[in-house]
């Protein structure tokens, strides 16, 4: 899922979303047109300060306040690992030296739009918060523990990533993975 | 999330896909274009037949296998219990006279698009299966605790249930009320 074919045309460019159209040939050889989205690739990271997780509570104009991690869209010709280091920065004022990709979903079956997710390792923080005119984020700093429960409020709003923190809570394996991941020592 | 203000304007109108821009004033008083999608809402069902779910394999053109429940697309000024029936007798040839409407979820934020989910209890086979060209489905009957464990398998392509089914295997108090639903006998 979620891969345009190379002979679909654009139909519609975006602010965000871009159409894709093309013919598909159906089962029984008559033909139908097949239409997909593609948007920017966004990312985001786990970050670890200390002993804590620092997640984002965050408003955007017309919406209601949200608990996410830190990301945002990977910029046109940009690597993925430079961009999450970008955004992270932007938002929070932190770096770290000691960056692993985690995890990379397809959310959408009709989209092309990948999600990479990154843990960063020994947090500290470097600047001021530099913040988009869209954007108004306070930061948070929770435990492992308030971390995984983070899957049953529904203000978390990560839906890619609620049910791998479900699963790790089902299977304690997981679940010491996971941690050794984000505290190897 | 999920609602398209009304002063936004349809620039796009696709096969699925509608886009919609709207100016929107930001934190310190300037304007941006925001964007925004339209689909067709969506139905599914999790039938009951005697003491089994039933679930489907479906191959469409380009994509590889994969397991999900019945269910379609809203037809314009179409009732979503009047959908899931047309799409549970065209997909399955089945009929239920005991229908519930379990779980409402719009699955992504910027698309105006409701998933509406639907029990059918005491389902029996009225029919053939009716399908479109674009479709090739096999039936399965799976146990309850089969299909609880749906949400580990990948080929499972039902992303807005499965953390509900993980819910589910975390807290036993939601797993039975799930169950009775169900299996109310």
């Amino acid at each position: 899922m979620g891969k345009i074919p190379e002979k679909a045309k654009r139909v519609f460019a975006g602010v965000i979303f871009d159409v894709y159209q093309w013919e598909q040939e159906m089962f029984d050889g008559s033909r139908m047109t097949f239409e997909m989205l593609k948007r920017p690739n966004t990312v985001e990271v786990i970050p670890v300060v200390g002993d804590k997780i620092l997640i984002q509570e965050q408003e955007q104009p017309g919406s209601a306040p949200f608990l996410s991690l830190p990301g945002g869209r990977v910029d046109k010709n940009e690597d993925s690992l430079a961009a999450v280091k970008r955004e992270f920065l932007e938002e929070t004022g932190y770096v770290s030296e000691n960056w692993e990709l985690w995890d990379t979903v397809d959310p959408y079956g009709k989209m092309e739009w990948t999600i990479y997710s990154f843990i960063a390792r020994d947090c500290r923080r470097q600047q001021e918060m530099h913040l988009d005119i869209g954007e108004k984020i306070t930061l948070k700093f929770v435990s492992f523990d308030e971390f995984l429960a983070l899957a049953d409020n529904p203000n978390f709003y990560e839906p890619q990533l609620v049910p791998k923190l479900l699963q790790m809570r089902l299977d304690p394996a997981k679940l010491e993975t996971f941690r050794k991941k984000l505290f190897p020592r």
